[in-house]
């Protein structure tokens, strides 16, 4: 085998991948969002007619859902199995006034492209699909079986996956799950994630009078249900970033010295991460570094607020309802099942009188803790310093990606955190990016990647 | 002078004036909508109109905003002057779909005509309109000069009347001000209000990153805008609707004993009036009935809550941005001016670390105390009494009509507010409605009232 060949034509192939993925970002894939099923779809289509263009074994699997994307390259004996898992779906482009260029009409600017999906996940894990596409065009034999599982429910919470995933145990065995779906360390500092924090997510929905009443003449004698939405959810915060469920920090999995230790040499400034946000101050719970805190602390935080009068002017009111989109972080070993029950049982005690109280769960995973001195992830640490030019720092993530758990769990496998992306990407927010030079990077790195696993069995031999 | 022919001619009139308040509601005259500003000149037209056709003098006097319709009929030797109040805006009519008829097309159901506008104020000030015009008609000389006053800024805060009522003192020159914007205390016991509460709006915006961010990454870092909100706003009144403002009640005007004492004798239940608004139990500020709060001890409420993600499906940000508008309720001797001081106070000593917040005053007007016993609120008692077959009851509400203050001090006048609406007309609420009858009783009473007032002078001469 040749490896410089494949190199070389990855490095020749780079206007195509950049029309590849603009292609894809085009779709509207907001899997959120009941009326786009059909864009969903295509999305789903697009990738696995990617997949199947390469010669590469691909089938569409149909859930309750959106369609899994399940895809295969042939079996090498005495080498390990690598299954590549990523999301063709993304988060709702709203508020579209504040995009700088359309959402789903991909625009690079800076050597940023900018679209939905950029960075979470299309353009991540499509670096992955380019280069095992590419690699088999080369004619070369890949060193290793390569097997792919593109979802599109991430970003509603995996739950059909996880449901059939036992269902798929033989079809996806593998070795070691690469996702490539979360970030550098800053630019040009990449870095592999060893862990993630878990999710649970509520809507909390007051209900009062039967309808908005006249703030005049009912001011006073009946509880407002903005009022009592807004001490019921200061009930489950402090001023200071604690949470105040009931057992809620029990079973926090604290953070070891030696990660601390390991952190606390990692290049951050707290004053340019607040300028870079946009905050002049940066804020949460005490005692906690800031990376401590947005990677291995839980969190509450208040999604969306909805209640009465929106428009423009004044409507003195009392509403008849009053809403909250709310969701916690977790980190590994909070159960999002317990915590369920606990705020419920929370909001039971703290509900004010004259008002009704309705908790709706939406989506939950447990966090995710892996092992930073694998020898998967010291192969892929070789791969990446070859690509990006720089050793990977090992951090963890304060995002969720529910289904890692339960790969570790069904599969039995390792799992490789391989992030291309910026703290700036703006994933979840208008204007979000993907860095086109890191694209490009990601798809050499992944390449490397596949050599240097493809080792690992033979040298243990 | 024949009274009974000119009752028995409103009597005759009973359809006409149902066509003529379906007429007036048609129109969408939403002032705080700066997209009706046609709509609400045509409604002011259509006032201007009728009475001209009457042949009052009629005038359309433009504002910096919407315009005024002034009207007098001719002086009469000898006895005083009333000056009709009233106002042909309307509140915004959303959430639209809540009506069960369109918030502009009246409709009769179960002798009540539904639409926006229908109780507050249309409905209520046409009464004295028709009352005048069908009296001019019989050619029977008024016995009293009576002036007319419509607005259209009422909803919005009557700011640019305000500025204009000295520039009209001599115009509006009157003995009495006759107010028909309120409502009686219940179905079939008619009450004359002699106090209003005053009221001040905001709107506050809290700023925190300069855009939505992933609540993964993120969470735990920044000060979550909404999060800061929700401690805001709770911090401002506590969990037993205690305004925590420092100063709030300084300058609250007690309840007497006297009026205590009268309120308790009136009939009311708390679990009806619960079941009226469809809560399970009310709620307010512990040591006073339920009168007591809503008529004479200030309150806080938020009127809106706009934050994040409020469409459908899961969205894990941190809002950039989350705003409330909110309104106090200020009862007789509150200062607005005094209160946006104390709350900007309150605001700077509470928000949180890592956010911005702004207070935007919107409007605001004192509370009103009028002499329960005047002769002007005697004559009225006996107006409503023969009218509505029941003597009225003396209350306060606890609306506000921020102009009437402003007549007091400029015109120095006495006040009459006669109020001819029901506790359930869901005034500010979708479904508004006015009883047909009420309104038949309401003209009925302003006619008697003209007679009634009519007789002041001469009975002291």
């Amino acid at each position: 085998m040749n490896f410089s060949n494949i190199l070389a034509a990855l490095d020749n192939a780079k206007e195509r991948h950049l029309e590849d993925l603009t292609e894809w970002l085009k779709i509207p894939s907001v899997s959120s969002d009941s009326t786009r099923k059909s864009e969903v779809a295509a999305a789903a289509n697009w990738v696995a007619e990617k997949l199947k263009t390469a010669g590469i074994a691909t089938k569409i699997v149909p859930t309750d859902g959106h369609p899994l994307v399940i895809a295969e390259t042939p079996p090498i004996s005495g080498a390990p199995i690598a299954l590549v898992y990523g999301h063709y779906d993304v988060q709702p482009a709203e508020p579209l006034e504040d995009w700088i260029s359309g959402a789903f009409e991909p625009t690079v600017r800076d050597g940023n492209l900018y679209a939905r999906g950029a960075t979470d996940d299309k353009g991540q894990v499509l670096t992955h699909i380019q280069s095992v596409c590419d690699w088999m065009a080369t004619g070369e034999p890949l060193p290793l079986q390569i097997k792919f599982l593109i979802e599109g429910e991430e970003e509603v919470g995996s739950e059909n996956l996880e449901r059939m995933l036992p269902s798929l145990r033989d079809e996806l065995a593998c070795d070691c799950v690469v996702i490539s779906d979360s970030g550098q360390y800053a630019k040009d500092q990449p870095a592999i994630t060893y862990g993630l924090r878990g999710i649970a997510t509520y809507e909390l929905k007051i209900q009062g009078p039967s309808q908005d009443l006249h703030s005049g003449s009912f001011g006073g004698a009946v509880m407002n249900p903005a009022i009592a939405l807004c001490h019921l959810l200061s009930s489950i915060v402090d001023s200071e970033g604690r949470i105040q469920i009931d057992g809620y920090y029990d079973d926090v999995q604290a953070l070891s010295e030696a990660e601390r230790a390991a952190w606390a040499k990692l290049p951050q400034s707290d004053d340019q991460f607040a300028k870079e946000v946009g905050v002049d101050a940066l804020f949460g719970e005490t005692g906690f570094t800031t990376d401590e805190r947005r990677w291995a602390r839980p969190t509450f935080d208040i999604n969306g607020l909805t209640s009465g009068h929106q428009g423009e002017g004044v409507k003195t009111i009392i509403p008849a309802t009053a809403s909250a989109k709310i969701s916690f972080r977790l980190v590994p070993n909070q159960d999002p099942k317990k915590l369920t029950t606990a705020l419920q049982n929370h909001i039971n005690q703290h509900v004010a009188t004259g008002v009704k109280a309705t908790l709706e769960p939406s989506h939950g995973a447990p966090g995710m803790a892996a092992d930073p001195e694998s020898r998967y992830a010291k192969a892929a640490a070789r791969a990446i310093a070859s690509a990006f030019g720089t050793p990977p720092v090992m951090i963890r993530e304060g995002g969720s990606i529910p289904i890692v758990t339960r790969f570790q769990d069904v599969l039995q496998c390792d799992c490789l955190l391989l992030g291309w992306g910026l703290s700036d990407d703006n994933a979840h927010s208008p204007n979000e990016k993907f860095c086109v030079q890191d694209y490009y990077r990601g798809i050499k790195a992944s390449a490397i990647l596949w050599t240097e696993l493809g080792k690992l069995n033979e040298s243990q031999a």
